[in-house]
């Protein structure tokens, strides 16, 4: 698994259909081995002392918060010099190397590596967050909605004063600031976190190194990745100045070492009742696999036109194959029956010690609720009109943006709040490459598959198709618009619901043809959001009074400390060791001799005789990590970075309801790997020198 | 396209859900351009000599229909020598190719040239059959059907009188004996064949001579694929004498000559009413792609266990891919206004005159009944209890056939008749090698969709699981089941029920827990296709009535008279020839360097300079050809052959409802370029010279 975690946000990107629905947290009290994604204004202090006795620091845990990134593109990173270098996994550097790629210079394929700070490349979109604070605002947010108000007006007055608190703090401090929902709706808590919107690109290897072993060893371990980039951040149009960055260990590491992951683990649903994972189980992966398959046999017969397309088409395509061998990894463990009786196991005792509590006792409805809004969920799953198109994601978010500029703040959908304003323009006015003959491919199949889903025969479907077919349509929509400038783009932005409303341009009429059905979704998707929030606060509610405080909150794409020790483990009665080093990169590649993706780049042979084959490559750790972990900075007792996350095995896919250590682990590249590879195969001395300092 | 038709049996082939459900013929006298696959009985002696000015006799069309064959495997081809030679296309030889490889001989890859008779190579499990004569038996199957019957019962009297009349032809002469039902349950033909069982590999390109261009160039003109392969039937262990064969025509065709196809289309569906035709648009065929797209993605992932596992499972992939193509294109074409309009304009155009006629107007009640029908087929849709799996269906038909084998003749499932047994065994007791490994993934998938369609607290679900994981338990069943061993499946036919239902073999019980449930879907499936039929009979009836008669039935995997002329077209503004040659296809390898399917193989490139480079290589004609005609001989005024159908382009992927001939082609090899690459590329002169005589 490359454990990337692709951001939600309503429309702005076009990969919402990856990730699961519902913005639930919850918490899990009974813990399991080195379970725990912990919060770094609640850290578990006691368990790691009597674990590992460890004693955790306010100074150290700060430390280790300033110098941990989030990339808005979906993944997390490090700070790891003085002078504003970032480390981060390749795969989540993919998404920016495509965009800085052209049909002449290849960095996908190729890597990059400046050899100066004049050659650094800039991204065109990227925005890097550094967690600044955290402030509890739940009463604040509780006050705010009415008792006895129902799931829409609650619903509203919540979104009021979050885009309220959210705004106050914008406007006091500069920092982004975002209201993070936690346990379920149990909690509340303001982030505000330092933009960078400056990021260059230093160094990436080949994706031969990087994603060595391709779509087969993906999820597997042992591996020999290198999957690792550094940027380097800006301020100023100057290389940022840094007080906080991680030292860089140069040791390799031990079995049993104790380690610690921070980073931006996605989402969990842990919290999730048996009717919800039911529905998981029998309704919401099995569905969203049909789509992913979809996409997927989609996206390789675009390849087929060529290079040029293959390359166009590359990072999409990866990251639906992921996404989709972390899909059947979810959906085969809860498809066992006793993951589901493990879970059911747990709930019945809850349930029983909840009946035989007359102050709990009214909270079990909660349950019922759960299992009721998992069938409306269903109902709803195939029904969005949000069109997997850069292009259309670009007018539809440009058609609700004027409309959503006619209220007032509180009033808007969330992300269109004055608070998160730089960063949708940002994305809005990104002069990333947009590839017509790719987006008519995407764009035609979405018509095709709302033919599917809606009928032939459905009013909105026939006038969008306007008499023609899903591919004729889509090439004569795609022909006309000129949604793939950036000048025509800021012009409606600027110009607001006038302009917008009197353009002619065929995506932004297709975008207002399905604004209205877009709002009436969101609106039954957000009720069923608003009621499930409150059941599972509920449930929270019963759940810690009947099994004690002290957990943490199911993952939300925010910073999240989490711990374990390196260890191998036992697979089919073979025990696996927890490190690799450069001498198993080769001999992986001569057992898998002519098999695609199993050619280490050339550099790697020319360096082979440089290179100390005994530097550790990959480890693996018992850490509790998920989707979004990807390019944690993996650091030791001292907060001396050790190594990077970018992966899970294969055991590790039911993390996302269930954590194991018997064979799950988190796969990370070693930093001393990272060192020897820059040193030697990339020949970049002083880049490696600088790398901690 | 590869127009390669698997055929249909209920359980016996895995390949059930890629072709169409219900058994529907129909007629369409209303007829475009060259449209129509007539019957060898019926033949359209009119409109031939009208449109073409050709005088067909019937001694010309008795020896081209002696002269054709079809195979079990699905496809067609015809005799070529007096010795027994049989000419097919490469990719309907493929399923035997692939069954006389191994991990040291890959036929698929390398292709095959027997220097001697003493080399030809067995094909395990190939049935030929050559059609030897037609009866129409309409008056006998609707006599043994009551007036009043309901459906069930209509059924089960059809099936009877059926299986008496089959059964009684094959006492009578020894031939295989058929009832075709054809124009949609108008009439019923009995078709007797001459069977060969004992066919033999002569000659066989590379797959990246037969393939060329993959499938990216699937569907595509022009083409430069030599899709061609020889085989020999064998009687009494001597190649066959045979009286009727196609002699070679050796002059390249030339634009606006006439050709003839003779050759067993599969399935079309233009009968179909506008309701019928929204089920395929908006429930079956979005349904099967979801279906095909799961299991290509599955044997992708299969295939990069490494090159064996690549080989293993090459050929059912292929088969898969084709399929999603064509169902891709189909599903456009029904997704296209225009197409719909057009059907919709013809039907609404002939119910008005239907309703205008009283003695016509209670026929009308048909459309209501076909409407009805589709909504029940919907439901049906996702209910196959059939698992895709070699080994699984052998072990249903073993429990099928052991409780058949206790009813009389005409009560039996069709395939289990008598008059059905020998082609039934041969399938059953096939050497063909079968793979636990690729076994296993494709149980283990079968059961999780298994879980994903009946959810997975069905009874049923949860008995087969055993409280195990459907991998886990895919495992076990195929590790513990003896079916893939020829002789314990000769011990279980051989000792019928008792020992049927005495094994202990995981796999038969896991069919054994499948039957009823498999019985309670068919019986219900056969209901509504009864229906159906009896519906059709009236539409039939109606069309007839007021638009005339003279034309075809739809396809049903029987031997049909095609023709055309042999025309380019255009395209996009631009004029496609409608020929190619040699030397295109080296051009067209250069343009495609680098691409993987795009190299021809090396024997090509060391040929370059014998061959003559403007030899005919592949050519369009205007036949109306659908999935099954694939291998189908394509002959001249004079009978002799001049091309070998292996494709449709994509234009033609509207045919199973709708002719064209607007762009719309049928792809063939020149026999030209077969006959110069056989003497020059593949060095078997002797070979080449022995074609057509």
């Amino acid at each position: 698994m490359k454990i990337h975690q692709r951001i939600r946000t309503a429309v702005m990107t076009t990969t919402v259909m990856l990730t699961l629905s519902g913005a639930l947290g919850g918490t899990a009290v009974t813990l399991y081995g080195d379970e725990g994604m912990y919060l770094f204004n609640d850290l578990p202090k006691e368990t790691l002392k009597s674990r590992h006795d460890f004693e955790i620091t306010q100074a150290w845990a700060d430390h280790l918060r300033l110098s941990s990134v989030r990339f808005n593109s979906g993944g997390s990173g490090s700070f790891v010099s003085s002078d504003g270098l970032v480390l981060t996994n390749h795969h989540v550097a993919s998404d920016t190397l495509h965009k800085l790629s052209t049909p002449e210079r290849n960095l996908i394929d190729d890597g990059f590596t400046a050899r100066s700070i004049d050659e650094e490349l800039k991204a065109p979109d990227l925005e890097l967050n550094q967690l600044h604070s955290i402030e509890n605002v739940t009463d604040r947010v509780n006050a705010a909605v009415d008792d006895d108000a129902d799931p829409e007006t609650a619903f509203k007055q919540r979104r009021a004063i979050i885009a309220t608190i959210e705004n106050e703090s914008f406007e006091s401090t500069g920092f982004r600031s975002d209201v993070i929902t936690l346990f379920g709706g149990a909690q509340y808590h303001l982030y505000r976190y330092k933009k960078y919107t400056d990021v260059r690109l230093v160094w990436a290897p080949e994706t031969a190194a990087a994603f060595f072993g391709g779509d087969a060893d993906n999820f597997e371990y042992p591996r020999y990745n290198l999957d690792a980039t550094l940027m380097r951040v800006y301020e100023d149009g100057k290389p940022a100045k840094l007080e906080h960055f991680l030292a860089w260990n140069d040791q390799p590491l031990q079995g049993g070492e104790l380690v610690f992951v921070s980073g931006n683990p996605g989402r969990t649903q842990r919290i999730y009742t048996v009717d919800a994972l039911r529905y998981l189980r029998d309704d919401r992966l099995p569905y969203v696999l049909d789509y992913l398959r979809r996409k997927e046999i989609l996206m390789q017969q675009f390849s087929l036109n060529g290079a040029e397309a293959k390359r166009r088409g590359r990072d999409e395509l990866f990251g639906i194959q992921n996404a989709r061998k972390a899909y059947t990894g979810m959906l085969a463990g809860l498809q066992n029956p006793q993951t589901f009786a493990a879970k059911k196991g747990r709930e019945d005792k809850l349930l029983a010690a909840i009946a035989d509590d007359a102050s709990l006792a009214p909270l079990a409805d909660a349950w019922q609720d759960v299992a009721k809004l998992q069938k409306e969920k269903a109902d709803m799953l195939d029904q969005s009109v949000n069109l997997r198109s850069s292009l259309f994601s670009l007018a539809m978010n440009t058609v609700l943006l004027a409309e959503e500029d006619t209220k007032p703040n509180e009033q808007r959908l969330s992300e269109f709040t004055d608070a998160g304003r730089e960063s949708l323009l940002q994305r809005l006015l990104s002069t990333a490459p947009i590839y017509d003959d790719l987006e008519t491919v995407k764009l035609a199949d979405e018509l095709s598959r709302l033919i599917e889903v809606r009928g032939a025969d459905d009013d909105l479907v026939v006038e969008i198709l306007a008499g023609k077919g899903p591919r004729e349509r889509a090439a004569e929509i795609v022909a006309g618009t000129r949604m793939n400038e950036v000048p025509y783009r800021k012009e409606l932005v600027d110009g607001g619901r006038a302009v917008v409303l009197q353009s002619d341009d065929p995506m932004i009429q297709l975008a207002r043809w399905l604004e209205p059905e877009y709002r009436r979704i969101r609106e039954i998707n957000e009720k069923i959001d608003e009621r499930e929030r409150q059941a599972y606060a509920k449930i929270t509610e019963a759940t810690t009074a009947v099994e004690g405080t002290g957990g943490y909150p199911d993952a939300t794409f925010t910073l999240r400390l989490a711990f374990g020790t390196v260890n191998g483990y036992d697979e089919d009665g073979k025990w696996i060791e927890p490190t690799t080093d450069f001498a198993g990169a080769f001999t992986h590649a001569a057992d898998h001799e002519g098999q695609e993706d199993f050619d280490l780049p050339s550099r790697w042979y020319d360096a082979k005789d440089r290179l100390d084959l005994s530097t550790q490559l990959n480890f693996v750790c018992t850490a509790d990590i998920i989707g979004g972990n990807s390019g944690s900075p993996v650091v030791d007792r001292d907060g001396k970075l050790v190594g990077l996350i970018f992966d899970g095995n294969i055991q590790s896919l039911t993390a996302d309801y269930l954590y194991s250590d018997e064979q799950a682990r988190a796969v990370s590249v070693s930093a001393v790997g990272i060192r020897e590879a820059i040193e030697k195969i990339y020949q970049a001395p002083d880049l490696a020198k600088s790398l901690g300092q």
